[in-house]
């Protein structure tokens, strides 16, 4: 029996409803809202992230990297070509950069300030943050965002995959991040035309339909979100 | 033939040094000053991230989280009872969450701050940010380090070592991070006597005297720095 502490615009989140789902594992999805600082979810994860995956009442998994390590060894290696992370020592270091680049480094360039500007502000009340959006702030953000666009067009062009040959975590990372970013029409993919055909390979797998499906309440994506052919 | 790119100050960086020297891997330390955005670096890591292991002219890899795992793959599991992570998954993510915690959050909580403001601050021109330290950032890094204090306390009082009853990376990760802080002067050890006990043990292992020894020219470390009854 697995829960999952996720957020449906939390990119890391995302991240991990992918991999379960693409190794067809069931969990009970709980919404976390950050913001609301929830003491019962602090006192299981005291870095106060997302994902926190909870097997069987054993101690929670807590944060992206952990909880894609313990997918794997406990799932993965079990799931012969459907498992997500390469066999090879070295693809599976390019693997994990790539999942520290779009949950880590893109996070803190761009995601997490749009994110927390034009989304988590229409939910959190004055004292825990919440008002008009920043427009520096989403204004850097924006900046930042065509180095990882040029970055992840170089990426989807060289290569079959984000991560290489086979489709891995650092894909799912990628889609995840950018996912959170396209509901809120923050990714000028017609300008990356390489990452735009990796995106739409990715949208159309199965375990990409929850994703697709999510709606915050008062917030519509934009008209593409779930189109497939976008 | 192995290169470590890594820098002193950097707690990444020692950990993988420790994690290296714990394994008994000879390696060549190569310094890589951040600040300095050399291009050949951030060509091989545009994360632009200590630490960087090279391994026979093999793809790099680059983080701490990285650099971990292979270390694990190639070193650890085949080092029986001093393999660095524990065997149970559980264990395996627990020890995750706090190398994340050391490297990842005590890094942007405080030690990114007081390493820039009071170290790296000395070796920059102008261009690159150098010049005074600056006293509020001092002063909100040095507010947050008592919630880590009281956590690490927690955990060495509570624990045989950081992340359960073996030593493992959490402990690599934690005694990397601190001695980066001690070095400047920074963790107010006597305060936190569980705390302060681990750490003495974990600075009497062979593997942490070349990070003692480690000097900064122009800036000596406190008087307690490498002694082992401080």
């Amino acid at each position: 029996m697995l829960t999952l502490h996720h957020h449906p615009i939390s990119a890391a989140a995302r991240f991990a409803r992918l991999a379960l789902s693409e190794y067809d594992v069931e969990f009970t999805p709980i919404e976390q809202r950050l913001w609301e600082r929830d003491p019962a979810f602090l006192t299981m994860n005291p870095l106060g992230t997302l994902p926190v995956l909870v097997e069987d009442a054993r101690p929670a998994i807590c944060g992206y990297g952990p909880v894609s390590e313990y997918l794997d060894e406990t799932r993965g290696t079990m799931a012969r070509e459907r498992r997500l992370m390469p066999e090879d020592p070295f693809d599976r270091a390019e693997a994990r950069r790539l999942v520290d680049w779009y949950l880590g480094k893109l996070e803190t360039d761009v995601t997490r300030y749009l994110v927390r500007e034009r989304v988590e502000k229409l939910f959190m009340t004055h004292e825990q943050g919440g008002g008009s959006p920043d427009a520096g702030t989403i204004r850097a953000a924006r900046a930042n965002i065509t180095y990882h666009m040029q970055y992840s067009e170089w990426l989807a062009g060289t290569r079959s995959w984000m991560g290489g040959d086979q489709m891995s975590v650092a894909d799912l990372a990628a889609a995840a991040a950018l996912s959170c970013l396209d509901y809120i029409g923050e990714v000028p993919f017609d300008d990356y035309p390489n990452l735009k055909d990796w995106y739409s390979r990715m949208k159309s797998r199965p375990s990409f339909r929850p994703l697709l499906a999510d709606r915050l309440r008062g917030l519509q994506p934009v008209p593409h979100y779930a189109d497939l052919d976008f």
